[in-house]
């Protein structure tokens, strides 16, 4: 039977939406590059990409049938390994979900960036794309996953990518521990300010843009579901997450960082992800609101625990994303403030950080041992773009602050 | 009764032309940013990120219904505000117009950029979202609205938009004067290079690609309207006002600037976008080459008159504005230079300025009282960056032009 | 007879991947301005900004008619000039293949950076995009065309637009010869690193992004072809190039370069573009590794040879491109390992050498002797941007190096 021309509409629709989920992968890389030193903005950046690549391979070899292939007992596929011939819907199914797994894991580069050497991180991005983003996804996406059977509600991925990525983050961060120089002996921050704001700041802004694919694209097909309210909510998630982290700044006497506004607004789509196709315009701001404001108290709690996460990336992907798996059960249009939903979200959630944080430390403590994880103290002080790729961000600015800072 | 397949193509395109023309947020913010001084880079890129955040809001909210609800007499809407539980269609259109209410909004914060505290850029870019953008939509856009009634033309907002956001800009401009420097005491302008012209060319282009958006997104309907002519129309008016800034500079002796080249083709998609649909490729090319000398002339013109537009946002957007909305009426594909469109089209550019121009320029006085418009002399010259966000750019790059650029 | 929703949804799909390849444009500013000094980097985006503007009207104009037109003996086009009244799909059509032959004349600029002045770079320019480009592009996608009639398979213009951008840009390097300080006395090269690696890599980000349009726009019609194949085959393409090139520095004990190893995935993209509809994604993905390969070890073969490519565009689209042309018929889907294949294959390969190397060789040395290819010594010394354009990339950060590098 050919496919009809609704058939072919969802199909082009979600093919354009992968384009946009792959151009999140530039934004992630201008995000954590610029809020990097420029000594590092290279290797953090070849991080993405080459993570990007890697993944790509593994989720088409392994990925999509272990999360959408046949069940095992709902907990993982086992089929549709390696498509070769596949039906133009399921091919650019592929493709599309293949963008979802590459999010997950460069949310990873970010958090540990500055430290980690890259052939270190390159193993984690393979091995965590090879187990633990997989399971998951099929936990929620796959028709037979345990979560999904539950009526675990996560529309776009807010658990099944942001909470995975942000909780194979923390687990990187407790093996490494902190950047050199970032607390003082008696347990102090130091700021550690990122080299190119105006980079992070292009970043924000494509990682919006890859929303309107990341959420306009999982809707069910264009003709069974309401794409305006997603892209509606969508976009107010993201509006008042940057509103309430400027709120949240300045009206408690705190300096109005751009970086941390750029990362409110971002939290706020984090967590309109789960619910955005089942909230309404109203719920959905003030998920926003509400993760905006989380995101900036949350990184500086985050810090105060001596965790040291370049980029905050567990604060926007990791507290976004469990407050967005509870709002979607809190807000759920038709059924407000259901404890019952409530509680099948908090099992979602939980099931994220109980899978992904344990199996992650085990991978990164492995591959601290096989290959050794963080750089020597000598090469930290020197940059990671030096003395890893024998290259320079900016070799024509860089060249007397590097020298200068090399003692740090 | 389900949409047919043709509804959902339309669907489909708005939104996605809708994300093209949200991209276009990043455009301005990094022209604007890339044409400032570092010292205020994160500033101006702050306005617009946070100016689109509260933008979106504020449309949503009344925006819609003040430009597209039902008419009071044509003057303006009173009704569907705040849509919570939408038709698809209506959903995605109203995002589609969102966007274009932002791009209004991002014009004016280049033009103002490194004096105006970010605090009185946000309350007007709240104001003006408010009133001044959606009424004049209304008169357009709105079927009921008086100018649309006239017969005025004006395809994709070049007066709905570019126009209107040029006249807001012009009147903060009068309210704020000049940048510290820019003039001389004998009145001569002072040259102040963007810190960053690589960063301005990327602008440039994503600028240009929104505008497939923009314009392409205009048509009334993919089985109803000629979209390849529109793309077509809009890529040659780009085309045509580079050539045309860059030959006008060539052949008059002037340097060969990238800034203002890029500006030119900028300013040719400004002029194309009132007759997109109306004009065929060679008057096009004509609107887009007079647009493309007209902007780097005109540029000039206002430099001389001790406006200090830092990004030449009234050049391109005003001038190019005013000149596209004149040249669809000229241009009318089927009834060339017909006397009668012309007063139309000038009627309509005429009403641009005198609604926005007095208005924003009340707001803006209105905000100097309330709040304090410009920054003091102190912090203009240690930069907005530091002043207002307690960030820098480049904090690597930066430190040592920073000191010495103190007495500036 | 008005058109069916699936003809909506085609003309739809090529309008976005339209502006998909437009895009693209950007992407090659961001390669080539950032692995050029400073110095020069606004002289090279503004060769592809302005190289971009011209292109278009002369494609409107001829280029179309050239390659597409009524055929005159399977040699060239003779009709379809300057379109103007277009049915809605040939308008489409025509913006589409204005992107590709606008994407092949930007692969020059890259390569003769840094030296050649920027008039007479827009004056090739016109003249390849007058000539050169659209004749192949006749030979190999007019129904009439000879190479098309042979069986020579250049899905989406591998060979069309890859090789030949390739070929004029080595005709470009003949002539113009290597920049200043290239080469020691002895012949031995020395590294220019580039100045902005970040931007390389967004540049990098933003071509794999076009290509989901390049290769995506290219099928035939949504429901005639396999669209999820074409788009896998493409992905995995250019993940197994940036992980053939990162293996094969890694292993061969080269420093692991991220400017090479986003070459490497951008060489695995070229060479999957020729076979993206008829290979499958396990042959895809050794055409890519291959790529990989041959792109980090081409190139230095290349800077052997004294020529110097400043971007190493003949490895990535001259190496990658005849690779990919040949490996299109090497992997032909059904039909593998066919001599006949791969002979045919060869046959367009070098057409596309023999047709554009000289004539572009010529074009350099006409327009040498009629404006002058070259800069003057001292020009290219202080660099090109404040010698041919009066502006500086970065007035802030650049002053003192420039000032230092002067004698270099």
């Amino acid at each position: 039977m050919s496919p009809s021309a609704v058939d072919l509409i969802n199909l082009a629709w979600v093919a354009i939406c992968s384009a946009l989920v792959f151009f999140m992968q530039s934004g992630f890389a201008l995000v954590e590059g610029g809020l990097s030193r420029a000594k590092n903005s290279i290797n953090v950046i070849m991080k993405v990409y080459l993570g990007t690549c890697l993944v790509g391979i593994i989720f088409w070899a392994t990925g999509w049938g272990l999360a959408f292939g046949p069940s095992f007992n709902g907990l993982f596929g086992v089929g549709d390994f390696a498509l070769v011939q596949s039906k133009p819907a399921q091919g650019i199914a592929m493709i599309y979900q293949m963008m979802f797994a590459t999010t997950a894991v460069s949310i990873v580069s970010g958090a540990v960036a500055e430290r980690m050497r890259y052939g270190a991180y390159l193993a984690f991005a393979a091995l965590m794309s090879l187990v633990i983003y997989p399971v998951y996804a099929h936990w929620v996406w796959n028709d037979a996953g345990w979560l999904k059977k539950m009526g675990f509600v996560d529309f776009a991925g807010d658990g099944v990518v942001h909470s995975i990525g942000a909780w194979c983050a923390l687990a990187g961060l407790l093996v490494l521990g902190p950047r050199l120089g970032r607390y003082s002996k008696s347990g102090e921050a130091h700021d550690i300010p990122g080299h190119n704001l105006p980079m992070v700041a292009l970043g924000g802004f494509i990682l919006w843009l890859g929303w309107f694919g990341f959420n306009g694209g999982s809707v069910s097909g264009l003709d069974s579901a309401n794409l305006g309210t997603v892209l509606i909510n969508t976009y107010l998630g993201a509006c008042a997450g940057g509103v309430g982290a400027l709120a949240f700044q300045r009206f408690t006497g705190r300096p109005v960082l751009m970086s941390a506004s750029i990362n409110g607004s971002l939290c706020g789509l984090v967590s309109i992800t789960a619910g955005a196709g089942t909230l309404n315009p109203v719920t959905a701001m003030v998920t926003g609101i509400v993760a905006g404001v989380l995101c900036v108290w949350g990184a500086e709690r985050i810090r105060a625990l001596r965790i040291d996460d370049a980029v905050d990336a567990i604060a926007v992907h990791g507290i976004g994303g469990t407050w967005g798996l509870i709002a979607a059960g809190l807000f759920f249009e038709g059924d407000l403030f259901s404890a019952q939903r409530v509680g099948v979200q908090l099992v979602g959630a939980l099931a994220s950080l109980a899978w992904a944080l344990p199996v992650a430390w085990l991978m990164f403590k492995g591959l601290d041992k096989v290959m050794g994880l963080r750089t020597s103290t000598l090469n930290e002080q020197r940059g990671l773009d030096y003395t890893e790729h024998n290259e320079l961000g900016y070799p024509e600015f860089q060249n007397s602050p590097a020298q200068l800072k090399m003692g740090e």
